[in-house]
């Protein structure tokens, strides 16, 4: 398949142009040439040094990674990004980014796959970004207790060597579960309002601690990697359906 | 002593005023009227309401904490802020905040807490915000192999059910480090330029794992709260020295 | 009634969502908690200690005013304005703001209120503020002799011991009438644009006296105060209809 | 005088260049051609077409005022303006304005003008714009009963046909006076913190009201105009003992 | 015709207002007053001292012109653009500008009358400015040799002592064609992307030879006053029809 | 040498810090590894395919150029930028840009270059550009007649198959010249105010006409490429002085 017609589908697919306001990454086709066959796409949740040399060693096409090189934007290809690029450019490889779209996806997204390995119903786009979403909401079809959806977790996601870390101020039943993957605690109040038992993320800030103390609400902090793997594995199986070969990198961060 | 004077003599031994454009925390009194007697201050890392509890049930006249309760500014007193200030209008206590001025002061602040702890030498300024520094770096003493450094900052600080996280990519041995305590991974590069073998910092974010990696420096994450307790102690002895009774409120939140 | 019913109902009345990025003053519940149950509300033109001691001494538990205590956001509570909540917090006393909501409403507002005193017809919105109004025009019923327009302003409105000052470069007989309230003269070329005899609103500004001068339009300045009791005497009998004990806290600035 | 001279004469004498960024209004040569001789000057509050034909009337070639055309900056010269500046095209005259820089001078400006009527001694800079001052403060070599303060004002200023306003909620005896002529109620703060019993301005605005009354200080409106003619006034003798020809044009708005 | 209502004919068939937020030339009525009866009209391509004082010789009651003296505002009507004012005061002639709104006229505008010209075919609107165009590509009937269509530009345009120039980094013969007037190189990759064989504008930018030559693509350089006189002397076939006398004044700038 | 080393050597003597709010233009090494050894430097006026191209073929292990890839900043490394990397990928060649730091040096920068040619005297620096300087001006040793002046400049500059235009609106004896090379008609003021006889710039704007001829000055545009080889080739003769082997690419623009 010819890159930019890739590219444009996923485009398509993740509704890149929706989110081009909102999301200071530049999604879309981030590093390489558009025009160039595709044949064998690798997947990762970070662009980096590690994940690109994977890619080259599976003998990749392309990248499509969740974080890219650039955020924001960049003055100057020198130091880290100049050697991160070196893979690119030695072996032809382009990189694809999609960040906030596959965050927010109701179905192929970092949110949704987590709502899926809960098995929640009545699903509703949560976290707030602009007129977008970058999150899901649900509620599980059998409550959990809490300790034992933590140990799910543990045992499901791909944590490395750290727990998940519950704040542990809300009920012990959990029905409804709020889910922004990676760095969503800035949406608490918006679970809070929503009448969440727990919110899922990846990463914790300090501040949260008291609010979620002082609203009653559990916090569950799995992890910014082992929350964020389920999108570009989702991509990837996409990816497979319209005839591409595909590699998915595994590269845990345990942050 | 009055409770202006006794402000100012924490600003000017701080250096607010240095911080004003610096820092998204309203430094200085942040709640409260500045016209009373304080003859017991309470000190605590975060103002929340279970601090803010334990300081009036202290008796205290005056909450001093690292984080305040505005980052920014308000447009409404209402909700959880609403039900944070009323401990302090049934108490009649106010809330002095220092936030940047005293991650960066190089006697008293979080940063020197922590290289007194290391017991490093030849300190100077580390972590640039605009004109200012919000850090402070070292050598040790005796190097430190880097397991063991692990196990002193996991032993000694307040670090709750969490163990330090340390991105072992740099050398095993430790001569030069640099501190940046709270949020401090933004400061990778300012680290690699320095020479130093760890950052020593307390949250993480996803992107420092490839970062550091790719820059070949060992990073430290030894806890947002467990890393910012030195800088209240230093300014409760202070108060002490001051002729003023003080209580020193722990409420670690394992992030 | 639920203090948050109470001002969900208020605020879909006045439109307070379409006015949310035009108005420097946060409307809606400003001060206080929303999950209380309000039975006596006070209704003031201005949030002071005067008028919030004088709802307390009515016994209300919400005051309802059309200035807040908050234009664009604080980032302290401290002096004046930590005194100025000290009756909420003791009394338990919330504080729901409508600026340029009321304002602009074409029934309940403060131009209104001053039209249907004049007894106007034909009634337009006026005083463009983005896309929304704050103010409203009309024609007088009978056209008014100049001076007796002034006479009855000066008997019908709050103004203290003020009186109602005219700069009379316009007609001496006046049919259309421009109504901005508070702090309106900005509007002149908009009330002279549409054809009107007189600009009427509160306060003046030095330049609107060359403006009006040569534009030839005539400009009453009757009072910030005078002209913005309206908006709150309607929202209180408002309130009446829904059930609820009122007061109407009158206190003028004579500005 | 070349006009281009006697401009640069004022504006080394004003410190205009220092009011460059705080003040909206284009100080200095702000209508007409620099190079031409200029024997007559008239002086006047403000530019506008009454006191621009008064100038005319008088013949002079250049027009000083306080308040000019523009404030900020002008995209179109129709309507208003390019009636205003008619007669400078048909008269060849120019119009220099000097605003804040005038408003600011510790000798010759509107508060010092006050100041010197009130025989004020011990007089000190008051008024923060940035880095300069816009008004003045100083002690009364007699204190003044208040009212007899407002009586001096009411006989010696120009307000025309409105009195002095005193919003009297300070001491009865006035030692220590804040003056910012114009519009100046956003400083009774400093006033406040100065130690001020009576902030003296010219125009009020609604909030000054409860500001003043809660702080416990006076403030006395004595109109946006007549606070204002003693810095033309001072220039117009500066002018005349720079060998110039001078009329100082009055035309008191009543504001 | 009142000058106000042929004002209005224009801004209506121009679509003045969509350009408003894009263009910083305030288009419309720039000098001068509404109200007053027009009856000869002379039409240019730039205002200025030269232009006017033709406009003067010719008798007109409005100057018409693409560029105008204002782009974005001015603080002060002196030096250059005091003199430029002059003849209007003089004449009581107006002025009336048009710039993006007549380089992105579809029918009327200066793409358009290049397009016309160049007898191109299948048109559409080119030259991407927010959701406006302000240019115009399309298909030769019979395609160009590029020297022949060189050839033609200089014989045809109002080039003055200059020659066109042609970057020739694209195909010999030239089919599809995409016009910006004026300086209009930053539109380069939209050429480029909508498959154009030349992008024809006036002036050029350093930076377009290396883009132009990496790129592929022809750019003709055919002066900016020289390919925009064809808006302006349509406009005045219109006011013809609407039964006005017209001068078009000719002053090639050669630039 | 050390490529870090060189280009601190550079960044000394250019002052490239001074510049790094004014220019959009990153200066100091944009792209590539610093951490290498440098012998032999190309200098080119701009960074493209072709000089990096040439660069290559003479061997060299770092392009030094006038323009860079980026002004402002990159989302994205694709497209031309992509392209235009390769070869600094291939032959792992760095490039280093000196823009306004070249243009304003008052010995080896553009217009020095200029001024030397000219054999300028009593010179000065001109072209303000906040507190720095951007060009030169100086007194003819023997004033040129005009027309010499522009033959001088056709013969000597490097122009390609245009000729240097003149817009003689000046004296024709030229004694007094302002220069800023590249795109400098904005400086046009300046150089009246300077009391020059003519600017010297390189690539010209539509506006200039008519402001250069209303304020009676020459303006003589030498073309943008033209007018810039002297600072690049000064830091040639510069790079020899250190030791290093230099090459000099031409490419004239004819622009």
């Amino acid at each position: 398949m010819n890159c930019a017609d890739f590219c444009a589908r996923l485009d398509e697919e993740l509704r890149t142009d929706a989110y081009a306001d909102l999301d200071a990454s530049p999604n879309g086709l981030q590093v390489g040439p558009a025009e160039r066959e595709v044949e064998h796409v690798a997947f990762a949740v970070d662009a980096a040094r590690a994940t690109a040399d994977a890619a080259v060693d599976a003998d990749a096409d392309l990248l499509v990674t969740h974080h890219g090189y650039v955020f924001g934007s960049v003055e100057r290809v020198t130091g880290r990004l100049y050697e991160r690029l070196r893979p690119h450019y030695e072996h032809e490889m382009g990189l694809y980014v999609s960040h906030l779209p596959l965050d927010g996806h109701q179905e192929l997204g970092n949110a949704a796959g987590l709502a899926d390995l809960l098995d929640l119903t009545d699903r509703e786009p949560f976290g707030e970004m602009g007129p977008e979403y970058i999150g899901q909401r649900g509620t599980a079809a059998d409550p959990f207790d809490r300790d034992e959806l933590v140990s799910l977790l543990d045992a499901e996601l791909d944590t490395g060597d750290q727990d998940v870390q519950l704040l542990d101020f809300g009920p012990e039943v959990i029905e409804d579960v709020a889910i922004v993957t990676g760095s969503g605690v800035d949406w608490l109040d918006e679970a809070v309002d929503a009448g969440a038992d727990l919110l899922l993320t990846g990463e914790g800030k300090q501040q949260v601690y008291h609010d979620a103390r002082e609203a009653g609400i559990n916090v569950a902090l799995a992890g910014h990697y082992a929350t964020e793997t389920f999108g570009v594995a989702a991509l990837a199986d996409l990816a497979e359906e319209w005839g591409l070969t595909t590699t998915v990198v595994s590269h845990p961060t345990c942050l």
